[in-house]
């Protein structure tokens, strides 16, 4: 999407030199640093370091590393190691994993001779395969936007509250939670964004909220404790969130705190939509509470934030006292009770494992 | 309660010098200032740059303002004046008000040569009076907690949440929501406190998480968003919190992310209980939702967080981009639905009209 008028994408190939360039998210939203990756080293280092975060986007920054080794060294030792290399970045990082395998099954049955033009294709189809992804989920969450729209006066905006960061620098394009945003706006339909800031890690003030002013999309940042109390009084229509991991009946795991917007969504009556790609249903489990392990993170990411000070230098603050623990659960689990539908690149799902299964009828049992 | 071993109030006159004395709370939790106040400035400044904040907190503040002044000079005229005065500093707060109200009514019909002595006498008086009803809190919730240990193993810690600062610092001594925990400790009662960090200004990490490491008591910062998932997985055996207004009928005005909570609360079949002051309900209000108008504060306080950088030195850094305005409504209502008890110094009331008159009769219509 646009920063400053530009359209990018989080990840892409260089016409001319072929070089692979990124975001560097590490320094977002204070500063706007575009790094150029040329070795396998380099691949390692943005993923490992979260250069680039978001499970599509680390899945096609991974292919694009083994198309770059494979330019240097074609031979099966080399895409042995590359994969195993890549792969220890960020182990349980799904996308990651998945997008390696596709690039083994293609290249392995190759001859070495053609491996580096196959692989340097096979990573762009990844790429394109995500934003088509995206624009499916923003093309039918968008008509659900258009929905709300028509029942409000006109040029009267939609208000849509989101958590996290499923924006397009978590993917390679459109995003997954901001596709339907950025197609409303593409649609001419007046929206403004409540960004909930998302601690511990902010990623909705870092990022989402750098999105939305890079792509000149009105919006507040607020706490997350705001939410509730917004809907409440009638200024949120709609939430959208992304998620990491959906049940085969629609319980959501997703950044911890969204359980709670939920809740209030449900006690006030607005609607809660969750945008995801159908690969991250994981249709093995149904208890999303009882059956998901939520990884606890380091206790410093909540007693210390990170931002620019008066000077714009980027550093750390510690907001409590030195011997105060921080307790860091880094997701929850939204029971599918909670939510109004499921936007994928299929078309929207109610959360349940009859809605999933008309919208995938091959994974029906 | 303890700071370091020893027992404080936040405000205290000096046995000797006669000197006020405040803990200055603008630099918790990272440095520990205690002010003296000698001047009717003084104390004017303290409560207008939230030295010291906390509704029962600022009341006292402004008698022992009262009483200062009245050393100086007993007359009429600097009776009024310093009235005035110091309820210019925060003219919205309503113990501030009630304070003044009081001083005035003792000292008012005084002949001058004893306001002096009389105004002292009645600043105390407030004090204690104020560490008497919180007390009583404590001494109520403690039975609530005790119940619930009861139905634990021996030496199970009861887990409890509470949101923002209702603490000891938030008054002359002991807190609110606080009183029935550092009652428990007194009582033996193994306790751990789930500290949310309360967004925007974090007086969770930078007041109440002070608190429970100088009183020595087990806890953990949590991001705001935590609580509903901690609840999930049964690890909140109760929530207690205080409020800053509760209408006749049970709904409960608190800092901003309360209703939240009460919500994951309700959800999981966590006991919600909030911890009160009678003098805090508004017998004129009904419908907290609809009838309190919520304090809508600088977008600033969203946007940027107060820490200790890595040398120490207390700053504000900026979380977001430059161009992303904040949204910062600082209270929401929890509607009396989802409260299970209020926790008075007479003792616990269903959060209803029918309970709150039965506690206190003299209300009755």
């Amino acid at each position: 999407m646009k920063v400053g008028g530009r359209h990018y994408r989080s990840i892409w190939r260089e016409e001319g030199t072929g070089a692979v360039r990124i975001i560097d998210q590490r320094w977002l939203p204070h500063d706007f640093r575009i790094a150029t990756l040329s070795t396998l080293d380099d691949f390692a280092t943005a993923i490992r370091d979260m250069w680039v975060r978001g499970a599509p986007l680390i899945g096609a920054t991974a292919a694009h590393g083994v198309a770059c080794e494979m330019a240097r060294d074609p031979s099966d030792g080399a895409l042995d190691a590359a994969c195993a290399r890549l792969h220890a970045t960020r182990p349980t990082a799904i996308n990651l994993r998945w997008a390696l395998d596709e690039m083994r099954a293609v290249l392995g049955p190759l001859p070495v001779q053609d491996r580096a033009a196959a692989a340097l294709a096979e990573a762009g189809r990844i790429c394109d395969a995500d934003v088509e992804t995206n624009r499916l989920i923003g093309v039918h969450g968008l008509e659900i936007i258009r929905a709300i729209a028509a029942r409000k006066a006109p040029g009267e905006a939609v208000n849509i509250l989101t958590h996290c960061n499923a924006g397009w620098l978590a993917t390679v394009d459109w995003g997954t939670a901001t596709s339907p945003m950025y197609h409303a706006v593409e649609a001419g339909i007046p929206i403004h964004v409540w960004v909930d800031e998302t601690r511990p890690r902010n990623q909705g003030a870092q990022l989402t909220a750098w999105e939305m002013a890079g792509h000149g999309i009105p919006h507040h940042l607020i706490a997350d404790n705001a939410g509730g109390h917004l809907m409440q009084h009638g200024q949120v229509d709609m939430v959208i969130v992304g998620t990491d991991r959906t049940t085969a009946r629609g319980d959501v795991c997703n950044k911890i705190g969204t359980y709670l917007k939920a809740l209030a969504a449900a006690d006030n009556g607005v609607p809660f939509y969750v945008a995801l790609p159908s690969s991250t249903i994981d249709w093995r489990v149904e208890d999303g509470v009882r059956e998901i392990p939520i990884e606890e993170r380091d206790g410093r990411e909540v007693t210390h934030v990170f931002g620019a000070d008066e000077e714009g230098v980027a550093r750390f603050v510690r907001i409590s006292p030195e011997g105060t623990p921080g307790g860091n659960p880094a997701f929850d689990v939204t029971p599918a009770r909670l939510v109004t539908g499921l936007i994928t690149e299929r078309g929207v799902a109610p959360a349940s494992r009859e809605g999933l299964e008309r919208l995938f009828p091959e994974r029906r049992d």
